[in-house]
């Protein structure tokens, strides 16, 4: 991991101190990365074992966030960085926020697996979620490698991959609203299944957040609000 | 609006920029508002036309969050600000983050309006919206209070509002589920009304969010994952 290219990113004077802070960040990613792998297998397994174990895990993503945090501030007070480790440091004050908010999603998916009430989802529900999960995982792991790399083209490929799983969950909401047309018994289990299309939903969301941060780290615009169409410009103008 | 705590927090030395961003982020919380009025307003009374004016004014939410974003970078980049400045400077480019959001959810209680197939709500689901829709109203509006006073004690019963929030969205959940299982003709307009319930709960989650922001800026602690009992012992140890 310290070979990436924000391991070396930033000027000599502050490296000591933004390196440990870019180290903890890259822990904080690979946590809450685990932190979903873990919730969708425990909810596609029904392991509740393993779904107590990331609810658990929840205080130590909470703790990266606001030590990240504290640590940001303090650079920024008693080293006032200028240009590109400022850039750095504004980065990951908003990233942090994305990833922590994964972590709290990846944590609601397990809830639901604890308050399973004995029933669980039919194969195809199953399925409908392993996919929207693969997908959203994928992203999610590329979106931190963007960041990683300070990967601007990267960034915007990941970013399009979120309506693939925006249109997942329109499909898996359409699905169980025919299952439970067809059958009220189902409807307690239809909502579970569109809460955890709805979780993975908003992490595709966070994680296209990340690689607009990531877009902004390497090119110095603020893209949040940009079409695909103005993030190419700004990317093929800069390269 | 100028009268207010915030209006004069900074130093004379960043006078005309700092003041030109807080009146700025003033006007963004505003247009803010009134699109969550406005949005709610449209949902109750099924108007079609006031709907759409909420989704039109969406751009100008956002343009807000990039132009003061991107006005809070210049002062970092260009002044190097202190102490408070600095904390006032952090405070804002979070808080326009979860205004923008709220503004995002507004929009998208007006496209629920707009998609509306002509049956609408029935009256007590009206009923249960607006109840609802009115404490997220109340809550979002003093939240937005506590940080432009910069009242960390104030701030703290704000944020303590969320858990009533939270228990409508549970009990408008239980109703639609009710209905829907009585009667599966209701499963589209029940999961119309939860899906508008689930958008103002993000709007507390927001609201609360803003306000430990508020008690970040007036006494310098990050709360994000404090317990009430902690926030407490902050806001008291230092008044």
């Amino acid at each position: 991991m310290l070979q990436s290219k924000i391991a070396g990113h930033y000027s000599q004077a502050y490296d000591t101190q933004l390196h440990g802070i870019v180290i903890r960040v890259l822990e904080m990613c690979s946590l809450v990365k685990k932190q979903l792998d873990d919730a969708l297998s425990a909810f596609i397994d029904g392991d509740r074992e393993l779904a107590q174990r990331v609810v658990d895990t929840d205080r130590r993503v909470n703790t990266y966030e606001v030590d990240i945090d504290e640590h940001c501030i303090d650079i920024l007070v008693r080293r006032q960085p200028a240009a590109s480790d400022l850039r750095l440091v504004l980065t990951i004050l908003k990233i942090i926020n994305d990833i922590e908010r994964i972590g709290d999603l990846a944590e609601s998916i397990a809830r639901h697996v604890l308050q399973e009430s004995g029933e669980r989802p039919n194969s195809a529900q199953i399925n409908d979620i392993e996919e929207m999960g693969t997908r959203t995982r994928i992203m999610l792991r590329q979106a931190l490698e963007s960041f990683e790399k300070m990967d601007a083209a990267d960034a915007l490929d990941v970013l399009q991959q979120d309506k693939a799983i925006d249109n997942d969950y329109a499909r898996i909401l359409r699905h169980s609203l025919t299952y439970m047309l067809e059958d009220t018994r189902q409807i307690g289990r239809s909502m579970e299944i569109i809460w955890v299309a709805r979780a993975l939903e908003r992490v595709g969301d966070h994680a296209r957040n990340i690689c607009q941060y990531s877009i902004f780290l390497s090119k110095g615009y603020n893209v949040t609000h940009s079409s695909d169409d103005e993030m190419k410009n700004i990317i093929s103008g800069n390269d």
